[in-house]
């Protein structure tokens, strides 16, 4: 067994491959083809910290994946990153522990963008140019910039509640993706006005998003709401959606964007689809018209298919 | 974050110490003052696997721990030990994840027979003289070396079921332990004739000591019973027990010694008194004729609590 660190990860990280393990880690996941262990989690009050273990095994999969992720909210004032944690990867085959992959939280960064890549490319219409990005943090920047490396998008806007960070975001995507072109938006719903896919990656606890403000044709990816009180978007708006998507359906109904659609009584449970059914059997046919929402709050087996991938470069090079 | 090997850890167990603080994980769990996560189960059925994960946090620690244990029963074919794992150690003050103990099982031997020789503090009668031990393997003998070690005991009788390795256990102890007399027992009765304290650490699945061998006065501590199926001791017993201590009320109705007792209706789950309790409160005093019975199933305590005390003593070293 090893340590692994960040560089190391990040070099062994092949994002096409990983996207392509993570679209089978869904298929598998709504097929009943994966093991995904109920999520752990233990509270430390006087530290303001929490801690979730994730685990899951893609069956086949030569490996399995446990994650520990600790979130501990007074670590900045101490000068600390408030998230650590780590990826450990053991053989499915005879149970010895390979490798502990501590990737400072890079690892679930890009297994959430590519989830977000995935989701785009399952439900945004084929007319669709401009991506908007809500949100001017990790996550608005990774999903900016895989989803016009992967899918081939030529424009993107961005609102952020922080000018200067957007600004600043706006300076690096340009940097980094010299063909495509990046503006900033004025206000949320400007963004809704120029943009024909929507991610949003904000922890916002209230909607950033009217429901009135989004165009027939917009297909929405929310990436933010991943945990109970937290809301990007008017739950109304999905009265306007012909399909809604989730990544996993217990975890969206408990605790997504949906939950508060669903609470709210704007749909019922029946109008969801799994992620990984519509990956498996095609997205139902839209029109242009259509409005269409991914939610997506985070599913173990995108932590296995992110680390069996890394873990298997390294062996590969090493041969 | 490091990764600790078998040697250095063994170097850093303070037997003692670590005795001291698993009782205090059991009281703290008891009374409330203890974190213990649902244990974490995945099945790997084509290679005859599985992986438990247990974590735990006791109030006030400056560490928590989160165990991965794995278990693939064809490893021996391959010429590889069927268990594996590690144990983590994270900072309950920052989240940050300090150390991989990769002890290939001996912390939790350690911590499982140290289990064994609080039960027998708290519950042997005071003219107890003679430790009977059912079972020649791992478990056999650290319950006889550390309840001889830590409680003073100077007579051990032991029965196994394969005489060789009954007979090279024996020429162990009596080099380990020179001043304490290590005799065999041809059968479990004579095993019961002879032994104060009988601690089963088989993993039987049918009962190996029937109720009228054991003899008034007697306290059995039963270890091995620990998952479904598992029985090494007549259920009938348990109707002559005044006093039965449990190490976790739940795992012990679920899939401990006790469970069998209960599904024949020999006793009521209001017989069971928590081990941790007891601890706390002192158990009920007991007559020289009155038989008494710890059941152990293992907790996340004692993980949490060995494994503190081992990497607190690195640190300690180490400045």
């Amino acid at each position: 067994m090893q340590i692994i660190g960040k560089e190391q990860i990040l070099d062994h990280v092949d994002l096409p491959a990983v996207l392509n393990d993570i679209e089978n880690g869904f298929k598998a996941f709504a097929s009943g083809k994966a093991q995904v262990a109920p999520v752990t989690h233990l509270g430390f009050d006087t530290s303001n910290g929490e801690c979730h273990i994730k685990c899951a095994h893609v069956d086949g999969d030569e490996v399995f994946t446990v994650k520990l992720a600790t979130g501990f909210y007074d670590n900045p004032a101490k000068g600390m990153s408030s998230s650590n944690g780590f990826m450990a990867v053991i053989s499915a085959e005879h149970g010895t522990p390979l490798a502990i992959l501590q990737d400072e939280g890079v690892l679930t960064d890009l297994r959430t963008a590519l989830a977000g890549v995935l989701a785009t490319r399952l439900g945004a219409r084929s007319s669709a140019k401009t991506i908007g990005i809500l949100g001017s943090g990790i996550q608005g920047h990774l999903q900016a910039k895989l989803i016009c490396e992967l899918l081939g998008y030529k424009s993107v806007v961005i609102w952020g509640r922080d000018d200067e960070k957007t600004a600043s975001l706006i300076e690096v995507l340009r940097s980094e993706l010299p063909d495509v072109d990046v503006a900033q938006a004025e206000t949320p719903s400007e963004l809704c006005e120029k943009a024909d896919v929507i991610v949003t990656t904000t922890p916002s606890k209230a909607p950033l998003i009217e429901a009135e403000w989004v165009r027939p044709g917009t297909h929405i990816v929310a990436v933010g709401a991943d945990s109970p009180g937290k809301q990007e978007i008017d739950e109304q708006l999905f009265a306007r959606a012909s399909q809604i998507f989730v990544d996993s359906p217990s975890q969206c109904i408990e605790h997504g964007e949906t939950t508060n659609a669903l609470q709210a009584k704007v749909i019922a449970e029946s109008d969801l689809t799994p992620l990984g059914e519509a990956l498996l059997n095609g997205a139902k046919p839209r029109s242009d018209d259509d409005i269409t929402i991914a939610d997506l709050t985070g599913v173990a087996v995108q932590d296995a298919a992110i680390a069996k991938s890394v873990w298997l470069n390294m062996e590969q090079r090493s041969k």
